[in-house]
């Protein structure tokens, strides 16, 4: 039986983490909110299946009689089914560790252009965007790239103890997110973390991976999503 | 062997959410920086340990020779070990996808008071606080509430599926720290979630809970932590 993936229809956003995962695993998945309205698709289906889930959010899994949400979690379940999360128990925990500490990061990212609340527009806190970019790119960045390039380079080129995980594959994600977001403050930063740009092109280079990002199947990234790129707020 | 927690040892923070897990369980366990300097405690220490570690941020704790950090894992850790987290697989993952959720909202709890950044004064960025404010009041808060409000009557007066878990601690610190940072939203809201308030209380009631709190041990809520009581953000 087909995955069955629910996720707001038009942004890459935390749904991309996921299928990322499932297009790499060559999984059968049903993207099932971007499909039509007549086929169970469209915003108000989404709506209401969160309701009738139980869950909080999308995005959401569900395979058969199990549903799981929180972005990491599911990262976590989906790669013991396909190989990228390890089987040993602390490995297994430390990949989720760091799935969990990208998504920590994708908060920041997130509320670097919008401070105040997802619920106002950008417009309406630009000013404050633009009071907390400086300090998102000249600390915040460095201090979880820093941090991810030493993890990086003490496991051997990958994150997670035991090579290839599903925290390297919310690392790619955020890096594609980050070079679409903050082009120059990458550009500047990417130099100094030699063991993220060489982990990012090995995921890039799989070629599930590379196949989907060429194709007309993933969304591109646009200022609705989690990464926007407003140029004031890149220095 | 007893436990080593390692965290900030002025404030609550996530760290008292692996504290409660500790204190009710009645674990032995060394809170390793609020010791004197003299014994291994103080800033310096944690910062050396954090850079030692191999781990991102606070709390970490050391159990033997496994070190778990993210709280919401440390909480899933030390509950199989102590039976608060389900065994049953999809159990599991259910009851650490609350303390995930629980984990964000704190997020929001922090950030409404800083906006802009952590690395800036409270008093620098208190007009932005003041804009997000009402929308943390009047959006999030009950928007958190009233999905945690059914899930508790879901599951017939507990979080997870299957009875009392370590979601339902973090429930409890949760609730506590809304009532010190918000004493007269939590007091207005609390009346439509009976159920938060039913659970905040059967944990509260637990003998080394109740003895933990009335205790000095615990340190009291302040303006360095992540909850913080501003009279002028609780509307």
């Amino acid at each position: 039986m087909a995955y069955e993936l629910y996720y707001w229809p038009t942004i890459q956003g935390r749904g991309e983490f996921v299928r990322l995962i499932l297009e790499d695993a060559g999984a059968d998945y049903v993207d099932v909110i971007r499909d039509a309205e007549a086929e169970g698709g469209g915003i108000e289906a989404l709506r209401a299946f969160i309701e009738e889930s139980g869950h909080f959010a999308p995005p959401i899994l569900v395979d058969g009689e199990t549903t799981v949400s929180q972005t990491p979690l599911i990262m976590d379940y989906l790669g013991a089914k396909h190989g990228i999360t390890p089987e040993d128990e602390d490995a297994r925990r430390d990949a989720l560790r760091l799935s969990m500490l990208l998504a920590d990061f994708l908060i920041e990212a997130h509320d670097v252009h919008h401070p105040l609340a997802k619920e106002f527009y950008y417009e309406d806190q630009r000013d404050e965007a633009l009071r907390r970019a400086p300090n998102f790119r000249d600390l915040r960045i460095p201090k979880f790239y820093s941090y991810l390039e030493n993890t990086i380079t003490a496991n051997d080129g990958h994150l997670a103890d035991g090579g290839l995980s599903h925290a390297d594959f919310a690392l790619f994600q955020t890096v594609e997110g980050m070079r679409y977001a903050f082009p120059k403050a990458s550009a500047r930063l990417e130099s100094d973390y030699p063991g993220i740009v060489t982990l990012h092109a090995e995921i890039m280079a799989r070629p599930y991976i590379k196949a989907y990002t060429a194709s007309g199947r993933r969304i591109p990234f646009n200022e609705r999503g989690i990464f926007r790129h407003y140029p004031e707020l890149d220095g």
